[in-house]
């Protein structure tokens, strides 16, 4: 009873740049037998038949999904939590119903609530664009990365076993954790730099008073620092109201370095300073 | 008496990213007579005789601005001020003085002292990388970059048409700023990045406390946000110390904006946090 990848029928659910990337990497390997994508409009079907992402496409979700071997939710997490709703019946016995949202413990609990018949596991690939949407999207988005994988205690091995030959089929790097984990150390990885660059764009506009001379002298390091600034809104509003608490967390502690740094400076510890920062820098050469 | 820029002699103080870079734009593109290096280090001065960045090299600081017609000092903002206090007397009659520092004001005051038979200009061209030195130096570094000149009061015109020459030369855009301009602007632009970013590395590190998943779980997000942070410690720590009280400014700037994040995440106010980070959002978009 359990059909290899190969055999599989996936069905993507939201075609923006992660679904969209996922199908995109599916069908240029040919890496399972049929790709199904679901949109909510059908011009974004349309073009995602012409690139060649999906097999096929429908904008009705029951249709969609009826005959999936593997049902993947790609679309923001709220959205993901109202269709984990409704899904269930929807599903064939057996079929594995796995996610990429960016937050995984509101999901798994969710995914706790479906039906017997239906296997669930989280997941989460750690890359993406600050541009987001189908005409970003591409292949090779998830070749390398880290995708995580938050398997249910009700996840039976076999499911996870086709939700890990997803993964190695799109050239991703499988890491496991449990959904608390994930989200306290998503929290500080990706959520913190969006929120400071998020303050860092608005200080300086404050800063600029009206001076547009401001934006002009912007270099590398100001586009860097802020690029994630950019990022889709309705997914990070998402993150935000999933991942509170561990979100709040990670403010406080990066508004406890900010402070440091900031009387260091004003007592001119420059001893203190230097120290901060070169652990700072050496952690960040270590890494990349 | 005034010869142009093709004719004139630059010698370049302190050959590392920065004034390696320009050395390298000058003499690739044949763009003035001659360009004489000084560093510190023999090795440095073979390693730009070797790449061909400098037509002549020495170590004696004297020696090798002798008979410039334009000496451009190019190391970190304190030893910036201390070859200001020693320079004058070595120049001769008519030399511009020209810096690459990233603050201004300190630089500029140390300028207004110098001998009257020497032509000061302030500068501070808008461009780098996280990494220094004179290996990853490139002619192209100052290609379309904004390059800031800042004459003083005593500046004659001659001396800022030769430092305008130069910034043409190297393909850059030329901008003029008073020095406290300059140094507000980045202070919010180019100094709070480094200090969030710094802030940044050190509140994961805290926040992983341990658990090296953490760093594996670091995606393009962390990686942008977190470049500035690896910048070279020395420059840095002599930028914070000369640009103190604009730095506290945009601090103290950055942590209301922060903290207003915090309060509205705190009090569930997703209206609030969506249109900060659509005001965010919209000024990235239109900048980049």
């Amino acid at each position: 009873m359990e059909p290899g990848f190969a055999d599989a029928q996936v069905t993507i659910v939201g075609l923006g740049l992660m679904g969209g990337s996922l199908a995109a990497a599916l069908t240029s390997r040919g890496a399972c037998r049929r790709v199904i994508g679901v949109a909510r409009r059908p011009s974004t079907l349309r073009t995602a038949l012409d690139l060649r992402f999906i097999h096929e496409g429908t904008t009705d979700l029951q249709a969609g999904v009826r005959q999936a071997d593997l049902v993947i939710l790609a679309t923001p997490v709220r959205d993901i939590l109202a269709k984990l709703e409704i899904i269930g019946p929807m599903l064939k016995p057996g079929a594995v119903v796995l996610d990429v949202g960016s937050t995984k413990k509101a999901i798994c609990e969710a995914m706790a609530a479906l039906p017997s018949h239906v296997q669930p596991v989280g997941g989460h690939p750690m890359c993406g664009k600050e541009s987001s949407g189908l005409t970003m999207a591409e292949p090779e988005l998830y070749q390398d990365k880290v995708f995580v994988l938050a398997p249910l205690p009700r996840t039976e091995p076999a499911a996870l076993r086709l939700a890990q030959s997803l993964v190695q089929a799109i050239g991703a790097r499988e890491v496991q954790l449990d959904p608390e984990r994930h989200d306290r150390l998503v929290a500080a990885i990706s959520h913190l730099p969006y929120m400071l660059a998020v303050s860092l764009v608005n200080a300086v506009e404050s800063l600029a008073d009206g001076d547009d001379l401001m934006w002009q002298l912007a270099a590398g390091g100001f586009r860097d620092t802020s690029r994630v600034a950019a990022g889709d809104i309705r997914m990070m509003t998402d993150i935000l109201m999933t991942n509170r608490p561990a979100i709040l967390d990670a403010l406080h502690e990066a508004k406890i370095q900010l402070s440091q740094l900031t009387e260091r400076l004003e007592r001119n510890d420059m001893e203190g300073l230097a120290k901060a920062m070169l652990a700072a820098r050496n952690r960040r050469l270590e890494m990349f």
